[in-house]
């Protein structure tokens, strides 16, 4: 669907909306289905190939409404009110469209959270049962979680917010920036023999820096011997396992307890839009998430699947990660700069051969002059720059066009500074 | 604005949109504003009439796209990407109408967790600065919240998370279901005594079962002389406090640390739209939110509050009220009914008087009708109906259907079982 299309069926849908609020009071105001109704009315699996939008549109009423409770029918008088009003639906229809980022980027953070609760939970619910005289209080204080120097702000906040110790595991750039099996294993039994109790441990797929894959194929029977919680934070990459040839930078998932990607990062799914896996959903039950209520999210996760379907999606990865290798080659063929870190998917870390000054430097003055628009990091000591591929619409002539740009810059930054 | 001038500023915005994306990459992609830009281009308060739609839409380019990021032009290479794409703006559009809560109603939950973590944090730093010697991991064991027993179950999550003691008030009919001063103040002086340490107090100003107001003038001077945090809770009622006439329910407010409401409840502003204030800013800082992103909700607030007006927002309250009002009287009107708790804003609590049983039966034959929909509560061990004000769209002839309706199948209820 293009823009042109877009104006035609946005008009319909604002019209649908008008016809459906117009006529709410017609419906049964409470649903007379019962839970799992929709498994027989869709299939099990996301379409191959898009499917039309008449027929996306069919099943809002075929699928969708019988299971829909009205809170905005004048029959309804449950709970509280839950306010809805055009105004406001004009306005979210234009936040949708900017699709900003208020803060940062991610409810993964709760999915870390989530998980690390869970976990909490679990671990003391074992030492309980394996010595009931023990006090409870104590027990959360001997806690210990691990996670990647790479690992996102969100991993070490969660821990502050349970209350338990969290520690850093250290990376290195001959290992990629990936967690080692035999590091994780050594911490481990420096705390045990502390008298500490590892509880839970937090392995990243795609980290934000750089991302790098800690490597779950040896971190996950470690943790699995250990009774250690794995919780697998795929914010940014996991989007790309749908493409069988990304898929084995999963191997070792059957190890997880947990495992989360945010569709609203790169699968074409507007904010906000974050998937959970659990491997024993009693474990979560009663943490499925922080706030009681939720928008009804998986509608725009159906309408994507089915009008790009699968192959539209795996299409849409796969040009980003040709963008990102066509800007390393870019980058690769400058003797001024070098490739900071192994590209996978669709970021670049490059930077120029030189100070962290002078990068410091070429970074502020790219994003001063407000054309393209990029944030650093920091890989071992070094500043760094990332190139994340983000627009739906980018296309080889941008990426031409930035680098052209970067150089440029590059050029008058080097005139100036030593390096 | 109706659903008639809906489908037309509905399509307008939908060409907007196009427009928009379609020449995104000709926008500056990083706002060259310093914060604090929007101030001197939007008025101190609210609109006391409404604005004009043309007035609103002209602001969208004057006052708010110079301070937006454009995460979807093809210059933007930050971070890592937020998805966009045509249908899942248009299943957004249809999911905003629906309008339906996923699980429950309020992210209110994270602004009670929120205020009691900061509060955990600031409790542990007071102590800690008055006895630097003692043992950090030993405080939080010994930290304990209260809550009125009419509080949302969130209150109790929120202390379950956070590993903390959670304390539940008792509240008499004979006291409209409000914490009492002299209650709160016997239990803290208990706690003190048994050495534990009272440091978190969440007040609710509207509760949910009965919309019973926590007497916070009495809380408040208790909370403060003993450095215990005091938040409100007014997830359902602080939209109300837009009413001269409803402002004294908020007396006491000078003593309360945080605040919130929600927005989406009563307020026109679609879900989730939850606000927050807090006195002193510094404790909260570190703790905004749980997710580290956030949707642009302030939005769809400019948009409703300029849409509606002061004037227009206040009306939307009192008839709902009102409608409240003529229900009660329909209940009070007949002599097998009784009123369980005083209606003070949109929520009427009512019962036949008779068992359980009959209620019970009554509420089930309501709800299989399907025609209205009501949640009960319990109060004093009794099975209440809750009548709420819901929909935007409630006039009082649904008012009057519906209680000929619950009458009706309280005759055929009450000529079956004994009660």
């Amino acid at each position: 669907m293009d823009a042109t299309e877009f104006r035609r069926r946005g008009k319909e849908m604002v019209d649908l909306i008008a016809d459906y609020l117009e006529n709410i009071e017609q419906r049964t105001v409470y649903p007379d289905v019962e839970p799992g109704y929709l498994r027989s009315l869709i299939p099990e699996e996301a379409p191959e190939e898009p499917d039309t939008y008449e027929d996306v549109v069919k099943d809002i009423e075929r699928v969708i409404m019988p299971g829909v409770t009205h809170w905005h029918s004048p029959y309804f008088y449950a709970y509280f009110p839950t306010a809805n009003s055009f105004p406001a639906m004009l306005a979210d229809m234009l936040s949708g469209a900017i699709g900003c980022i208020g803060f940062s980027w991610g409810t993964a953070s709760e999915a870390t959270l989530v998980a690390l609760l869970a976990a909490r939970c679990r671990a003391v619910r074992m030492i309980l049962a394996s010595d009931p005289q023990r006090p409870e209080t104590g027990i959360t204080s001997k806690l210990v979680a691990y996670s990647s120097d790479q690992a996102h702000c969100s991993v070490e906040r969660a821990g502050m917010i349970a209350g338990v110790r969290m520690k850093k595991i250290p990376t290195e750039q001959s290992d990629k920036y990936a967690v080692q099996g035999e590091t994780l294993r050594r911490m481990i039994q420096e705390d045990k023999a502390a008298g500490l109790i590892p509880f839970y441990f937090c392995a990243t797929l795609g980290t934000t820096p750089s991302c790098a894959f800690d490597h779950i194929t040896e971190l996950g029977p470690i943790c699995n011997a250990e009774k250690i919680w794995m919780h697998i934070d795929a914010a940014y990459a996991g989007s790309s396992f749908i493409c069988p040839e990304f898929r084995p930078l999963l191997n070792g998932i059957e190890f997880a307890d947990s495992f989360n990607f945010n569709a609203h990062k790169w699968l074409l799914v507007n904010f906000d839009c974050s998937t959970m896996w659990v491997k024993k959903r009693s474990d979560l039950i009663g943490h499925w998430q922080i706030p009681l209520g939720r928008r009804f999210r998986s509608l725009k996760m159906w309408f994507v699947f089915r009008m790009y379907g699968l192959k539209g999606l795996q299409d849409y990865i796969r040009k980003h990660v040709e963008l990102a290798k066509e800007f390393e080659s870019l980058v690769r063929a400058d003797q001024r700069f070098e490739i900071s870190a192994d590209v996978v998917l669709g970021l670049v870390c490059f930077r120029l051969k030189g100070s962290n000054e002078v990068n410091e430097t070429l970074l502020k003055r790219i994003n001063n002059g407000r054309k393209i628009h990029l944030v650093p990091c920091l890989l071992s000591g070094q500043f760094v720059l990332r190139f994340a591929l983000c627009a739906r619409t980018t296309e080889s002539r941008h990426i031409r066009e930035a680098w052209q740009l970067i150089t440029q810059l590059a050029e008058e930054v080097m005139q100036e500074l030593p390096h």
